[in-house]
């Protein structure tokens, strides 16, 4: 029961920088959609989650404000922070062996890109294939492709990446002969990424979420025995 | 790959009445929208699919017009063969030990109906708890607040039927007693029925699924081995 909003989780935060009740309310949405929302283990929405941030100013810092350096640097920590957090739900779920970051580049705008992100990443079959560890990209541009965001599908692009390097098996939506091996290679780390380029535009996205394997049937279907 | 818009699948059907095209498209995408866009396997739209009626006349019976029994006998016949259809292919999804059908009553309209249908039927969570034969009610009503449908969940109410016996677990929102066994009796049979009451409106729909299975798993992740 883990998918957008927001995943079952309780999540607190806490920091000694001084920021106004409303900045940081604005700061924690903006964060938590960029992190907690992206993320999806089984498309089940949950039933109960949070996430709170507390400043006590203790920094003895100046109040970070509606715009300027601080503000942004403590933004940019913010989501860091819960990005971080994110990614480990994501690696944390249930039966899961890989992480799957999903990373949309190319897309019409940011909302494009985070419809196409979190639908790859939630996507049965492709989280079935990343378990095999299956360079399936066609099940990429499917998922894509109900996404509900626009895009063109002969100018989409897939590349896989991990510690073990990385292998372009689509471009201009079309298939790139590649290696078999140096691709199940790839798919074959704790971590994964799936590279999508969605087109020309400026929007980007990530999305986090994990393989569905064997144990994900085990645990969900011996639940209560 | 098997989830609405149509399911994987190519549907002809022919029959030897006389329907004027317009009528029998009318009819053939109401059936369609009561039978094959409301199976779901796996969430995953296809990419590939289409269904098509012809008629010949040959039967020599006058054409079947807008209104009226002919008309009103048809569209019956017509939809009996495609929810058959339908649950033919829910059935036969990857891995599938049992045929789930999810019917909601009590719902607004019909709308509000299929959407809850469907989302019940989609759940990873449900799916597993199906094949584990785990009476996981809590699941189902998940599902349902996340169906983007309205409906009261202090007046919802879930029993399970098959050839084994029904069992009613929850109404007016809350949990009923029931016997552990009997209900994983009941579920542990080939057809399961997923029984919803979601309020006192007049709208019902029924969709189709099926268990997600270690083979589900063991299909998908192996696709290209």
């Amino acid at each position: 029961m883990i998918h957008p909003n927001m995943a079952t989780m309780l999540c607190f935060l806490t920091t000694d920088a001084a920021v106004p009740a409303g900045t940081l309310d604005g700061l924690l949405r903006r964060a938590a959609g960029r992190s907690f929302n992206r993320v999806s283990v089984d498309g089940d929405t949950s039933t109960n989650d949070m996430a709170i941030v507390m400043a006590n100013g203790a920094s003895g810092a100046p109040p970070v404000g509606e715009s300027g350096e601080a503000r942004e640097a403590f933004a940019r920590a913010l989501e860091e922070v819960c990005v971080s957090l994110a990614r480990e739900i994501a690696r944390d779920g249930e039966g899961a062996t890989r992480l799957v970051t999903v990373e949309v580049s190319g897309a019409a705008d940011e909302e494009a890109a985070e419809k196409l992100a979190r639908c790859v990443a939630a996507s049965s079959l492709v989280k079935t294939a990343c378990f095999g560890a299956d360079a399936n990209w066609g099940r990429i541009l499917c998922a894509m492709g109900y996404a509900g965001a626009e895009f063109d599908p002969a100018s989409a692009g897939v590349r896989f990446r991990s510690a073990a390097g990385e292998v372009a098996v689509c471009a201009g939506g079309s298939p790139l002969p590649f290696c078999e091996d140096e691709a199940k290679k790839v798919l074959s780390q704790d971590e994964i990424e799936i590279l999508i380029t969605a087109g020309d535009g400026e929007g980007a996205a990530s999305a986090w979420g994990c393989d569905m394997t064997y144990d994900y049937v085990r645990i969900n279907g011996d639940y209560r025995s």
